[in-house]
């Protein structure tokens, strides 16, 4: 039986056609940095993966298989997740994943990859606004948080909330010290040119057209 | 002679051995969703190309030479860019940009490439704040905002900047309400855990030992 490092902290993101690339690069960036991380990029099968908007192609370098056992598994959004709900291959290995009391991430609309697992019920998560009513029918309660920690089971809201989330997950895996300096490495000090991140604090014409123009119309 | 489609908006992002994915991913996921933009990735030839950590691979689908009149190309950094300043075919596109007026824009120590260039002479320029006392070989003036705009050379502070930078582009190469819808679709309102996001907020101590663990020590 093969011996298991210790001092390895093994990361599992997930990729699919049509994923999100920031959803799997912000998190990417933090957590690599981590003390003893490795992070494998892993899909049904390895090879180039494109994303959503399909001109950009990640490379999976590892199967679900190759990968049986990582500490934290972490599932990106992006409109590919609707076909991502029904691979059955992937579900059973992030059912494996929290049965292992491993990490079980998500960013943005990958919540519902894991709701899909049935790994929700009962639970709350966060995903992309937009997606919030999508929660319910996996039996989870929407959070409007950031960022949500219920146990080892972290979910936050869309796309660009994975970098707040990676940072938390960072101080909670290895220590807010550890946290803090990666968040200086990336310079991470936040400036947007504007103040219409959520739909809580943008003007009601804006939220209704971005809504209208996505798949949850 | 080929006729050119004044409706696209033609962005080329340079990959190279060692670059940071952050740099390249956090401008794209905003550039790509402007009206008419489509975004190349571009290195010497096409291919796979490693990021700086090296476990994340991404596919470069264009040369240098396939993408000649690019409206806007963006250098990421991380420390392959060391290497990438040598690379003659690199600087000599990227000179060619800013002669046609192209909007050349770099994301952390992309800068640097681009002082490599000449690009920066006479001209202020920002970068990750462990570089900024790089500039000055390249008689280019430190710049400490998050982003900087010298006509249509655009700058910025390290990693996360690109998105803030980003942002600040759309509003100006399609208009404020385009760059504040895709805000609201990347549901940018970000909420950090800690305040270490730049070394003036950050404890003196925190900000030696990053200075220290770097390769601008």
């Amino acid at each position: 039986m093969p011996t298991q490092d210790n001092s390895r902290f093994r990361c599992a993101f997930v990729l699919f056609e049509g994923f999100d690339a920031q959803d799997v690069v912000g998190p990417y960036e933090i957590l690599h940095r981590l003390p003893g991380a490795e992070i494998a990029l892993v899909a049904g099968s390895p090879g180039p993966i494109r994303n959503e908007h399909g001109s950009l192609t990640l490379a999976a370098e590892h199967s679900f298989a190759s990968m049986p056992t990582p500490d934290l598994v972490l599932v990106p959004g992006g409109s590919g997740e609707l076909r991502a709900r029904d691979d059955q291959a992937l579900l059973t290995w992030l059912r494996a994943a929290q049965s292992r009391d491993a990490w079980v991430v998500s960013v943005c609309t990958g919540a519902l990859v894991l709701g899909a697992a049935g790994l929700l019920r009962g639970r709350s998560a966060a995903t992309h606004w937009l997606a919030l009513g999508e929660l319910a029918q996996f039996g989870a309660t929407p959070s409007h948080e950031r960022y949500h920690f219920d146990g080892k089971l972290v979910t936050c809201a869309g796309v660009s909330a994975g970098i707040d989330m990676a940072l938390a997950l960072a101080a909670r895996i290895a220590s807010p010290a550890v946290a803090q300096a990666i968040q200086l490495g990336i310079e991470y000090d936040p400036q947007p040119p504007f103040q219409t991140g959520s739909p809580a604090r943008s003007p009601e014409a804006l939220v209704r057209s971005v809504r209208a123009h996505s798949r949850f119309a």
